[in-house]
C-alpha cells in the first residue's frame, strides 16, 4: 500500500461519520476446518498521559494478572506507554527516548511468563521520524512492531503533526498457533486498508489497539466499522480501547471481540478500568502462499503448557442507555481531570438552577459528596426559591454548604465605578458585575483551600455567549460545557430516576428546579427566554450550525426561522472570544467547542 | 512527484529550522541569450479572514491600480480570497462555495485589462476534497490553477486537516513572453520539490504566494530559503506575503523578488499594506523539449501594447532592526486584532511597572493615544512611585486616565470571606484577590464603554504562572504575552530612543520604570526576585524548555543550575491550565504559547 494513499484521502472522512453499511462488504472466503482456542486478555486500562513510570507499573501489574489467568495474549490500548494523546510532548526528543526505555521495561516484564503482550508506544529515533506503534512482546523479547498506517488528522486528532505513516511490509505473529495481525485505531476505519491486507495475507485474528474518544453514538458506530473490518478480513477482531478522562476527552473503553461474522462476542464495560479475559475459538483460515505475509514465531513458553480450564461464557457487558452513558462520561471525565491534576475537593456555586444542580450531582458521584463544597451567593435579585432549592439539593446530596450574600461587595464595586459611570443607566455591565463577584469569591475559596472550581455553563449558553467571562465561566473544569440545555434536563430527570446511581429513586434535584423557568437572576424578574428563543428552538439551531457546519442559507432552507437563525448565528460567532477563555470540559458530542472546532476569533464571514 | 512524497517527510521539518545552506545547491545551467522585461506588481495586502466580499474589493481595487501602473502581472498572497488561516471555516461547504463565487468575481474583474493576476483561493468541491490553490486570471478568464503540494502541519499550521496535496501535472503560463510557474508558500521550503520541478520543466520565473507568519529571525530565514529555490530552479522568484494581524499571528509582508543568483532585487516594507511594482528583466532559459512542461497562453491584450516607460530603480525597503521589528509586529498585531474585531478604543490597567508601560505605548502607536484609556488602581500595598510613574507615562502619551483605589472593594470581599477564612493566615489568596478586583473593574469599564481590555502579562510571567487567572490576565488581547521580560526592557529602551516612533527621543516611559526592581505590589515590599530567579537566569531556561523542547536532564547538561531548572520546569508545566484561559496575543517568537505549543494540561511527565 503506498504510504498515505488509501489512508490519506479526505473521502474517508465522510465515510467515518456514517453508520457502517455492511451490504457493500464482500466477506473473504472462509473454510473452517479447525478451531484454535486462544485465551486473550483485553486490558482496558486507564493510563495517564506522560506518566511513563506509572503506565509501566499498570502494564506490569496487568501482565501478572493475565499470567495468573493463563492468558496467551494480553492486549493494551494505543500508546499505552505514553497515554493518549501525548500532544506536543512528542516534540521533545527526551520524552520519546524515555518512552522507548519504558517499553523495554515492559518487554523485560514479559520474561519468564508465557503470555504475549501487545503494547502501544512511540517508535522511532528521538528527534527524527516517529511512528504510532504497537509492539508484540513475549518471553522478555521484543518480537516485532507495527507502525500505524492511517493517521487521523481531523476533529480532535492531530496525528500528522507528529507521526509518519508506517510503510514497512506487514507481518503476522504466531500466538498459540493462531496467525495474529496487528493494527492501530484509525487503521480499522478504512475499507481496503491494512486490516484488509492482513486478511489477504493469511491472518486469522486481527488485534486493533485504540484510543478512541467518546461521543454520543460512538459505540454503535464502532461496532459497525469493526464488523466491516472483520467481514473484510475474514477474521475476528480484538478491539481494545483506552478508558479514562484526559483533558477534554473521555475514553469510554467498551473494548470488544467481534467475530468474523460481525457479532460482538465479548465486551468490556463502558467507562471502567478492567481486564476482561476471553476464551476465543479462532477459526483457522487457508493460507495462499502467493500472498502470505511473513509469519513470526514467538519463543516457546517455558515449562509445560498450563492447564487452562475453560472460562464461563465470554463477558458481554450490556451497553448503558443513551442518557446514562452521557452521565457516566461526565462523571469519569470530571473524576479524572480533578484527580489526575492533583486535586481532591471541588467547589461549586449553587444558584438553585438546573445547571449547577446537575454539576453538583456529577461531582458528588465522581468524587464523593464529602469532597464537594457548595456556595450559595445570592444578590438582591435572587429569588427565595434560588436559596431554598439550592439548600434542598445540598442537603439531599449531603454537601458542605455555605451562604455568602454578595450585596456588600457589589455596593463597594458599584461605588468605585460610580464616578466613571455618571449619566449611564444600568445595563449588562451591572449584571456581569454580580457574576464576576461570584467568580472572585469561588476563586478565593479555591486558592485558600485547594478546591478546584467547577463551572456550570452548558453548551447552549457557551454557544451564544449567555455567560459572563470571568464570572460564571470562571473555574478549573466546565463539567457540562458540551451538554446542550435540553440534555441537561434529560440528565437531571435520569439522575432523579431509579438507577445504580439512585437505587431508591430519590428526587435529589428538587422538582421545582426542573419545573421553574430558567433564569440568570441578574436583574429583577429576569428569565432566559427574554434574551433567547426557547431551548426547544435554540438547541437544534446550535447543533445544525456548530456540529453540522451549516451556513445561514442552509439553516433557513432547512426550515429554521430566518430572523432567529441570523440572530443566533451572529451570537455564536461573536462569542468565540469568550469560549477561547473557557476552562476545559468533557466532550460528549461529535463536535465540542475546543480543539474540535477551530474557528478564528477574527472572522468576518457572515454566511 | 508522488503525492505527499517529498513534501510529507518529517525530515524537512528540521531543514526548515536551519539557516539555508547554499553550498549544497547546484544551480541549474543558465545560458542567457535574451532578457524579457516584465512589470510585476507585488500586492502585499492586508486581507481579512472570512471577509470574502471585502477581499474581492481589495483585490479589484489593486487590479485597477496595477492596470494604471501598466503591470503585466500582479501577484496576491496565499488564500487571498479567504484570508489566512481560515481554519475550520473550511469545513463549511457553504464557505467553500462562497469562496469560489468570490474568485469568479475576481476573474471577471480582469476583463478588459491587460494585467494578469495570481490570486490565492480554495479550490475543490464544497464538501469534498479541497486544495490550497493559486489561480492565474487574465482578460476575464480563469486561465489555470495550481494546487499546493507541500502542506505544512506543524507549529501553528494545520493544513493537512483541510487540504489534500496537489497531484496534477505542473504547467507554465506565458506572461508577456516569460514562462511563469506557480507555487504556494511551503512549496518553497522543500528542496527538490515543485519549484525545482518547474525549473527543470523550463520555467523562467517562479511565483510563490505566501501567508508566512512573523517570528524573530524569520525574514532572514526566508531570504535564505528563497535564494536556494532560485538557485535550484535557475529562475528569479517573486515572493509575495500577506500582511496584517490575524488572532495570534502577525503576517509581516516583506515580499520580495530574488534573482536566480540569490540576490534580493526588490523588497516591500515589513508590516505595511502596499503594492510594490517592479520592472524585472527576466533571463530567458533554454527549454529541453523532453522535459518541457505544457505552456499555457494568455489571451492577447486588447488594444496596442501600452507605452511602459521604465520605473526608477526597484524598491528595496531596508529591513527594520531586530527590536524595532518586534515592536512593529506588536503594533500591527494589536491594531488589527482590535479593529478587525469591531473595537476602536482600549483600556489598560497602569501599574507604573514596565509591562503596562510598554503595552500603553504599543496601544497608543497602534490606535492613537485618544483611543487608549489608562486606569490606575492602587491598593494599600502600592508604592507612591507606582502612581507617579503611571501618571507620568499617561501624561507623556497624552492618555485619558483615571484612578480607582481598590481598598473599599477589597475590604468588602475580605469581610464576605472572613467567616470561611477563620484561623487562616493571609497567603496568595489575598494577593490574587487584589488582582481580580482590578480585573473586575477593567471589565466593567469595558462592558460599559465598549473598550477592549488589553492585558499586560509578559511571556516570562505566563510561562511560570506568575499572574492571576481572571486578574491581571483578564482581557481581550494580551499584547506582550509572547515577549520575554528581558525583551520587554529592550523594547522600552528602543521606544524611548530616537526612531520614527519617537523622532525627538523623549523618555515616554519614565526612566524610573526602567530602573526600579520589578514588583507585583500585592503585599508589603514584594519584589519579583523573591519568587523567581533573576530574569537573566529565568528567560534562557524558559526559552530552552519551551522553544527548545528540552528535558530537565538536557537543561542540566547544558549547564543550567539543577535546582532552579527543576523548580522552573515544574512551574511551567503546572501553569498550563492558566495559559489555556489566557486571551490571545501576537506571536513574535518561533514558539509561542497557544496553538504553537499543544501540551496537555493533565500531564504527569516530569522529564
Amino acid at each position: 500500500m503506498p504510504s498515505g494513499g488509501v489512508c490519506g484521502s479526505a473521502h474517508e472522512r465522510s465515510v467515518r461519520s456514517e453508520a457502517a453499511d455492511l451490504t457493500n462488504v464482500v466477506p473473504a472466503a472462509v473454510t473452517i476446518d479447525r478451531m484454535t482456542p486462544l485465551r486473550i486478555g483485553l486490558a482496558q486500562r486507564n493510563v495517564v498521559v506522560g506518566d511513563l513510570a506509572g503506565n509501566v507499573e499498570r502494564i506490569s501489574a496487568t501482565l501478572v494478572d493475565a499470567e495468573a489467568l493463563r492468558c496467551q495474549l494480553v492486549v493494551f490500548p494505543e500508546l499505552t506507554i505514553t497515554g493518549y494523546p501525548p500532544e506536543d510532548l512528542l516534540l521533545k526528543p527526551g520524552f520519546v527516548a524515555d518512552n522507548l526505555a519504558a517499553l523495554h521495561e515492559v518487554v523485560a516484564a514479559t520474561a519468564g511468563g508465557s503470555c504475549a503482550a501487545v503494547v502501544g508506544f512511540v517508535d522511532g529515533e528521538p528527534g527524527g521520524v516517529l511512528h504510532n506503534a504497537a509492539a508484540l512482546c513475549s518471553g522478555g523479547a521484543l518480537i516485532g512492531t507495527y507502525h500505524k498506517r492511517c493517521l487521523p488528522n481531523y476533529a480532535v486528532f492531530d496525528e500528522e503533526r507528529y507521526f509518519e505513516p508506517g510503510t514497512e511490509p506487514l507481518q503476522l505473529f504466531d500466538v498459540g498457533g493462531v496467525r495474529v495481525g496487528l493494527s492501530v485505531c484509525e487503521d480499522a476505519w478504512v475499507p481496503g486498508g491494512p486490516i484488509w491486507e492482513l486478511g489477504q495475507g493469511g491472518a486469522e485474528l486481527i488485534v486493533n489497539i485504540n484510543a478512541s474518544p467518546y461521543h454520543r453514538g460512538k459505540v454503535g458506530l464502532r461496532v459497525g466499522v469493526i464488523a466491516q473490518r472483520a467481514a473484510e478480513s475474514g477474521c475476528p477482531v480484538v478491539y481494545v480501547n483506552q478508558v479514562g478522562g484526559q483533558d477534554e476527552l473521555v475514553f469510554d473503553g467498551a473494548s470488544m471481540v467481534v467475530s468474523a461474522a460481525g457479532e460482538v462476542a465479548a465486551r468490556a464495560a463502558q467507562f471502567l478500568d478492567e481486564l476482561v479475559v476471553v476464551d476465543l475459538d479462532v477459526p483457522s483460515r487457508p493460507r495462499n502462499e502467493d500472498r502470505a505475509l511473513p509469519l513470526i514465531s514467538l519463543p516457546a513458553p517455558t515449562g509445560t503448557e498450563p492447564n487452562r480450564p475453560p472460562l464461563s461464557s465470554a463477558p458481554a457487558r450490556p451497553l448503558l442507555d443513551p442518557i446514562a452513558e452521557v452521565y457516566e462520561a461526565l462523571v469519569l471525565g470530571t473524576h479524572d481531570y480533578v484527580t489526575k491534576n492533583g486535586f481532591l475537593e471541588v467547589v461549586i456555586g449553587l444558584s438553585g438552577g438546573i445547571d449547577s444542580s446537575l454539576v453538583a450531582c456529577i461531582a458528588a458521584d465522581a468524587l464523593g459528596a464529602h469532597n464537594v463544597h457548595g456556595v450559595l451567593m445570592p444578590s438582591q435579585y435572587s429569588s427565595d426559591h434560588s436559596i431554598t432549592d439550592a439548600e434542598a439539593l445540598a442537603d439531599a446530596l449531603d454537601l458542605d454548604r455555605r451562604l455568602i450574600a454578595i450585596e456588600p461587595a457589589y455596593a463597594a464595586l458599584d461605588a468605585l465605578l460610580a464616578p466613571s459611570f455618571v449619566g449611564r443607566t444600568p445595563d449588562l455591565t451591572e449584571e456581569n458585575l454580580q457574576s464576576r463577584i461570584r467568580g472572585v469569591l469561588l476563586m478565593a475559596l479555591s486558592n485558600k483551600f485547594g478546591w478546584m472550581v467547577l463551572t456550570t455553563s452548558n453548551k447552549s449558553e457557551s454557544a451564544v455567549g449567555y455567560s459572563t467571562l470571568y464570572g460564571d465561566s470562571a473555574g478549573g473544569f466546565a463539567v457540562i460545557k458540551d451538554v446542550p440545555k435540553l440534555l441537561v434536563y434529560e440528565l437531571c430527570r435520569w439522575r432523579n430516576g431509579v438507577s445504580v446511581r439512585n437505587p431508591a429513586g430519590i428526587d435529589v434535584i428538587p422538582v421545582n428546579v426542573l419545573e421553574k423557568p430558567p433564569s440568570a437572576e441578574l436583574r429583577p424578574d429576569q428569565r432566559d427566554d427574554q434574551s433567547l428563543p426557547p431551548y426547544e428552538v435554540l438547541d437544534p439551531i446550535i447543533e445544525a450550525y456548530v456540529e453540522g457546519d451549516r451556513t445561514i442559507a442552509g439553516l433557513i432552507s432547512a426550515g429554521f426561522d430566518e430572523a432567529i437563525v441570523r440572530r443566533i448565528v451572529r451570537l455564536i460567532d461573536l462569542s468565540e472570544y469568550k469560549r477561547r477563555q473557557f476552562p476545559p470540559g468533557p466532550r460528549i458530542t461529535a463536535k465540542a467547542f475546543g480543539k474540535d472546532r477551530r474557528l478564528p476569533i477574527t472572522n468576518a464571514y457572515r454566511g
